[in-house]
């Protein structure tokens, strides 16, 4: 499915300041990147860091002088998940699992699985399968959180959520992150761009880690997993923030859009009992 | 039912200190005491707050130069719980309610009611009478926190539990507390003396105010209501500790015991759709 | 002196509700109102609840079936706060506090006392006199903690200010009174009218007890203790708020005036060594 | 200088368990290891994690079906530090920063550097080289932070520890982390042995990094930089735990030894303007 992305920021500048920036789509295997297109503003300065594959496309900007920064980045991108049936995926004890894996077993800054066990194991430890459970941790969530935009904030973490019960994208994935690791499911933050997402703005999912592949929930259920375009991956969004800025500067406007031609999102029957992945 | 109670305490002193102490059973219509003894060590002193009625029996005691302190205290006390049908007491909105009870509609220091009013409606708001909903949260509590010793201490609070999902009576009843409050029903900590607990100790439980009357619950189950002798009564633990010491010295053995001739606990047909009061 | 107050609150309605409001002035033997007028929209209901001396003020309004609610208040209040040298006030420990004082040693919700104790002690224990604590701590407060509209909420706490250093009026009044209660020092919170406060607005302070007696401190300096008028007394401002609000209803606008012919705030050398009473 | 390194783990097994396993030097340019010795219950099966340079050693560890674990480790570690007159280390900003360095900037589970900003830049904002910033930061955490065992746990993090101000070796380097994050310097957790530390036990460090070179401090003040030996570098503890356990298990007892002939801690004078780098 190809999909045609836009997305614009506009800051206004304090003091001169860096940011880290992380908007560029990935390019993968099955994430294939088109008509790639990034401008900011005349006298700001911007660095690519090198990356290994995988890797988030860190932009490293100098805002030089400039009072006010406008971003502009567009790009096409191809996307190509495919699906699992839950039952044929074999489950792997942490004894299995690969090296690079085990930090997303740990506990994060948004995500203090350290604390959740309990409550982990209680609701979901009686399903007998990692991707089940993760499915109803989703699910869980879903069912439990109220989608509430002004609820939380750049500090609320998992704790803050399953006590106050509300927050936005962000909030669901770190909350659902937190519940896989307590039950030692490797899970990571997704942060990306969403098919037709209503309002339409930058998206965070979750994916969990069984038989040493990436399975994508969207807890919120605002977007389809077929619909999504991965921009990073990390621990929590402290790892996958837009931007990280670096000295005083403020974000004025945000415009983010995402479109395709003839878009469907997945059906009922067409996850009933499967998993999607995003690099299958 | 007439009670025979007894607590021991021994600390060890490393400072002159001053202790506020709560361990004498309330005098009551409903709660009578008899063959009180209360000892403490010879070279302190101590001096018993005046109290208006249902106050706490707040005693001050100096600890002069002593390095060990025991404290004995013994009772007998006689209690006449009563039972309501719940159907039958009529619920009493906020703007009814008496100014005396307001303060129990507050969050305070272990309960943060503030914080849980998504949580409480969500899973309570659709009961339709408040001494239902109150019946309901504390099953849910004992449903769903687990009650493990060391699990908790004394900055614990409701958001830690729900979040950890375990504690001590403490913590059980301050949840209860803070769901009940954030439903605006009004509730209070309840510290006392338990028939036959095991292991014997000074226990807490909440108590809900609806039509302007006080009933008893038990979220642990560790206690039967019928077998409840009342110290005090708080907005939470804050209001009611056993020792509030300032100074410098350290609990270094306790002893309770609380027992009966012939105690029977309450059987779930006495339960039944009722609600029980300590003060009928 | 005699000031001229007036506050305008305008709310929009979702559902029937009922508020417990608390922005009339208090009348004490130092607090001489008159020329009082309460107004509330025609439609809504409201009953003044019985109060014991020094009580606030709580009224409790009906929505009944409006849409729309505006509440005016105006009142001229004359005040007499009295000054003492500290060093002239006998420290009282805790074994000569009124036991009406007591419960403003224990912790509460927005003050955690019993969390920073070891902070309290190291900063202000070698202060002597705990008048001189109160001041040191009020002083502190001002010089660490940044006065920033935006950056705290209704669940923002004394560990939440001590952490991230910044708040408005009631987070100063919290940790002032938090660092106060971990020295022993019973203090309460004040909420307020503030002459000449710049922006207009609600005011909260502290007022800590020694010798029996509340002297009143504003750790944010924003006014001056002969410019303040009474509203309300609590715990924090758990006890004090303008609006508890049991329902659903948001408060649209709000204008808050407090003047005086000719007012000067009290001078540097008016204040040193020396501690106010507004109930002298 | 040579180090002695020996350690020894007792658990018992409640259920068939994996553990993670962190208690092995790391081998390095500067830190050569010999006469390492690694014993486990025989029953128990262990597989060495492939590495990369630089990485922890972590082995996996599976009780299979022993009821009784001991753990044995043996190891001569030979160091180098070397020394940098802070002066001479040129700074580099955000905008020179290796891309591996990048994470070590943002906030993680128990260094939440997001919200410790405004402490950190009003108390080390000033001070003008990054490395004198790290440097004051060790200092003022030894200074005002109280080492007391049994004052945290598990659970306990930056924001805790600047509230209580007591802590351990683990505490006193998550929050001198946050603080330096919040500065924008990147800033890890440092696992390792320490010579004659007084009780002997595993230790806790912090590294800050300033002009790309990872330079060591010790806000305990219980180990000399010239006597450590590094386990792990992480994010925080977290990342660095001696023993993460998957399923049921208990330490009973543990044994640390790290000894040297003829240690000799470094001096003020060896530490004056200067900071030390255990990578040289």
């Amino acid at each position: 499915m190809a999909f045609h992305i836009q997305a614009e920021l506009r800051y206004t500048i304090q003091q001169r300041s860096t940011m880290l920036l992380n908007l560029h789509a990935l390019s993968t295997t099955n994430q294939i990147l088109s008509d790639e297109r990034f401008t900011i503003t005349q006298g700001a300065t911007c660095e690519f860091l090198p990356q290994q594959p995988g890797e988030s496309r860190f932009a490293r900007l100098d805002t030089g002088d400039l009072d006010h920064l406008l971003i502009t980045y567009e790009v096409k991108a191809e996307t190509n998940p495919g699906s699992r049936l839950i039952r044929q995926i074999s489950s792997i004890p942490v004894g299995g699992m690969q090296r690079s894996h085990l930090p997303f077993l740990f506990p994060s800054r948004y995500c203090q699985s350290d604390r959740l066990g309990r409550l982990a194991n209680r609701r979901f430890g009686h399903i007998n399968h990692p991707l089940a459970q993760a499915r109803a941790i989703s699910d869980w969530v879903f069912d439990n959180i109220e989608y509430v935009p002004g609820t939380s904030d750049a500090t609320t973490s998992a704790c803050d959520t399953i006590t106050q019960r509300a927050g936005v994208c962000r909030d669901f994935a770190h909350l659902a992150i937190a519940l896989c690791r307590a039950l030692s499911i490797p899970a990571r933050y997704f942060a990306g761009y969403a098919c037709n997402m209503q309002p339409p703005d930058f998206h965070a999912c979750f994916e969990a880690c069984v038989g040493n592949q990436w399975f994508i929930f969207d807890p919120t259920r605002l977007s389809s997993p077929n619909g999504l375009i991965r921009i990073a991956t990390g621990r929590d969004a402290a790892d996958a923030a837009v931007a990280t800025i670096f000295g005083a500067m403020q974000l004025e406007t945000q415009m983010v859009s995402c479109t395709a031609d003839r878009f469907t999102p997945l059906g009922q029957s067409e996850l009933d009992g499967k998993a999607i992945l995003l690099e299958p």
